[in-house]
């Protein structure tokens, strides 16, 4: 993580130097507090909204002109939040938002140490519409449809802030900012913006930049007037999320050429370095998620995460979370197992079961042959958890097509993938694969291992650091304005990488050589 | 009138152009809309509000992409207030208002031709709380009566504009602005700001600047998203609608000395010119402008405004509005009333009446000496007209403290009156003065009679050239920022003077060499 960052608020409490009213000085009380303002703020531009300007001569007298100021700054100059008494209440906190389609991720940060008080999370409400985000777009184009998906959202999301606030004891009008990034779609529904066009060619969000909004704008229940930076997109494919992991990986803090890879839905990949970006997702994720396959699973105590067979006694060594009785399987469990199926020589190059290798662990099922990973007395179901020709077949396609992307994008800006200095790969995904599986499995570049880094959920990470500096939040303008989308073509040049790459590791044995062949 | 000011306008309709979305270019909406703006408006730095990007990928696919945008500008930017399909509806109205404590004055403009489509005024419903400011004010400090009276004032708006636009046969929310400018309370009510403090020392307004307001946070009913111009303050007695008579008086476009003068409940006084401004008011009103006097009315058929005294027989010549028999006499015909009397030596240098000279038409009623101005049988009310002692005195003692306080401010800034070279008198006042008579008693400089010229009613004059032009818009802010706050203290040096000026003309005879004294 990247922490070189400066921290300017940009969010700030300062105290006004107020010289009181006179007959010498007949200056009105806003322009008097924006006057006080200028020492500590260096400026007296600031934008005082009319609701505020009414409360203003009350406050101002009752507490003798000595009052503290609540302000943001936006790109164009200071807003004043609030005013209030000087001495009394000067805590000062803000929400770091990871908007996920599944999970949504809450950090109350306090803004006057920039420490974290609590990390949060709850399920997406809008999973009752659809746990695919598909079906919720097209929920959102019946009447109501998009109301209902906003309300949902922000609803559970002032339940939250409420519980939070119980929690840590402060009132919820002490909260006076909040980031927030997601994918495009999900800022969509957070802002209330008609996601329609999002997935029809050519596939238009109805905003790039949202910018900020002020809180009350959206039904949330902090500070009315919080400002909520909404994280900008690059495209319907390319949303606020992955801005923030850029920003949160640093890859634009030097030469280096730096990959980022986020595996959800699609898998979104982006390279470069300070002085440029491209980015570009493509479809590529569900079996690498493990979802496809037929014992596939969230990770939950229980799923498989860990796989090793012995090359000499072909003996499996099965790795659970929690270290319970076998359920199912996870996506870095499948690679794993996968990866370790081929160093055993129990699937060849193309993936298909070698019948001498598997032995009695083969079977037949459905007309399809069955890997036995778990024998039903072993496993915490009573059944047999099985890998079938087609799960395999399915993590092919979905490795060759990762590493396919990874090197149309390189090749795009003529990039070799040995010139590559790091790796972030965000998220769960990242968090638990094994790089040395995914190399074998040829599904990224046979790199040292120590180039691959994992950042665990980027998207909050990005969102927090938003919060708390106004340059990191340049930062993500100028990272959005500096990423070429690349539109994947799937034309024949796409075609032939992809079928060089549907073999493990690859085609070109040269390209992986720290991986050994069946002959080696 | 200074007509030099360019046309910039700063609520706009233009034609964006707007290249569709393809699967080579795919920019959000809102930002393509944005792009689109750069051509016609030489930036794409462009606010949307969120409630209006809501609407936009609608509206854009509905007329395919071929849409024209209502904006304005304000010190930060340009502000999108609508987008609407090419072809249909492209008038823009706007509203130009001067905010009087009794009578609001609208002109409805079209800000494509610039031309004023009608004028309009009502009377400020807020009379039926209190006719002076100070009742208001004090109404305004009860529980609810801020929002009454500001509720009374924006509902009679409403009820206006609707008409207006009925009348007119034009949508209101084609009315895309307002411009308004008013005294510094009148404001406060229009904005339902706290009037409280305007009132006591040491006399603060609550906003000097208000800026641009939307019209949806006022309750109006135009385009809620329109643009409310509402003229800046110097302070309490320093109103908008001096900075609307300064603006359109020109005076601040050389580099002659320029005197503007504002009669009303008190007298507003400005002196300067391109470089400089100090202003000040000072209780000299309610005599000038005939409210004093006992037979003292508002213009209305019937009152006289002219009066001719021959010196030789004595005779008087009296002119009424529209030539109705006489009921009363309104300021401008008092002032001429006493200047004949003087001419004619029926009232000496002291403006007591000379009993030789008057004869027959001095009486005495409730103690006091009375002129007999209009005997009964020529008076439209069957009774006698007359013209009291105190009624003189009241008049003297105003005209002294006009006299005095145009002295002070120019000896403030060190400039002798000769080198005054223009005199510009605002309002109903400066429309039916006749500056000799004024001359003649002392109330104003002996300088050459095309010194002085009448503007009228300079506020709706300055609120339009604001509404039509960003530079005129801009040249309110250096004009507000510009105008030093002279506050006339009474203290003894303010007291000579004013003793010497309660001559007719003046103690001092050479200041006034063209008004003959009655030794000559």
């Amino acid at each position: 993580m990247e922490e070189s960052l400066q921290h300017r608020p940009w969010i700030r409490k300062v105290i006004p130097e107020i010289v009181p009213p006179s007959l010498r000085d007949n200056t009105a009380d806003v322009d008097r507090l924006l006057k006080g303002l200028k020492k500590p703020l260096g400026t007296e531009r600031v934008h005082v909204d009319l609701s505020l300007a009414k409360t203003l001569p009350h406050t101002l007298r009752k507490c003798e002109y000595r009052v503290q100021a609540t302000l943001f700054e936006d790109s164009e100059g200071w807003r004043l939040i609030g005013v209030e008494p000087r001495g009394g209440d000067d805590r000062l906190y803000a929400l770091a938002v990871d908007l996920g389609s599944s999970t949504v991720v809450l950090r109350l940060m306090d803004l006057t140490t920039t420490e974290t008080l609590e990390e949060t999370s709850f399920h997406n409400p809008q999973i009752q519409i659809g746990t695919d985000i598909l079906t919720r777009i097209h929920f959102a184009g019946q009447k109501g449809g998009l109301e209902k998906l906003q309300r949902l959202l922000i609803d559970r999301f002032n339940q939250e802030i409420q519980r939070l606030a119980d929690k840590n004891n402060i009132p919820i009008t002490t909260i006076m900012g909040m980031s927030a990034a997601g994918n495009t779609t999900m800022t969509h529904f957070f802002l209330g913006l008609d996601p329609y066009w999002i997935c029809r060619e050519p596939y238009i969000p109805a905003i790039n930049k949202p910018g900020l909004i002020r809180a009350k704008e959206l039904g949330l229940r902090i500070h009315p007037d919080a400002p909520v930076l909404v994280f900008p997109n690059v495209g319907s494919y390319f949303g606020g999320d992955l801005i923030a992991g850029i920003l949160a990986c640093g890859m634009t803090k030097g030469d280096q050429i730096a990959f980022l890879v986020d595996v959800g839905t699609n898998a979104e990949v982006v390279i470069g370095n300070s002085d440029w970006l491209m980015g570009c997702a493509g479809a590529a994720g569900p079996a690498l998620e493990g979802g496809v396959a037929s014992m596939g699973m969230m990770a939950a105590p229980g799923v498989i995460d860990k796989v090793e067979i012995d090359p000499q006694t072909l003996q499996f060594k099965i790795g659970t979370i929690e270290g319970k009785p076998p359920v199912g399987i996870c996506g870095s469990g499948l690679i794993d197992l996968v990866a370790q199926l081929y160093l055993a020589r129990m699937i060849d190059l193309r993936g298909k079961f070698v019948a001498e290798k598997c032995g009695n662990r083969l079977t037949e099922a459905d007309g399809t042959r069955q890997l036995i990973v778990v024998p039903p007395e072993a496993s915490g179901t009573g059944e047999a958890l099985t890998l079938s020709q087609p799960d395999i077949d399915a993590l092919i396609r979905s490795k060759a097509a990762m590493y396919t992307i990874l090197t149309t994008i390189a090749n795009t800006v003529n990039i070799s993938l040995k010139e590559v200095s790091k790796f972030y790969v965000a998220g769960t995904f990242g968090a638990y694969i094994d790089p040395r599986s995914a190399i074998v499995l040829g599904m990224i570049p046979d790199l040292p291992l120590e180039t691959y880094i994992s950042l665990g959920n980027s998207s909050i990470e990005g969102t927090t650091m938003a919060l708390l500096s106004a340059e990191a939040r340049e930062e993500i303008s100028r990272i959005r304005d500096q990423v070429t989308y690349l539109e994947l073509n799937v034309n024949q040049e796409f075609m032939n990488l992809f079928s060089a790459a549907k073999f493990i590791p690859h085609t070109d044995r040269s390209l992986f050589p720290s991986v050994k062949g069946p002959e080696e």
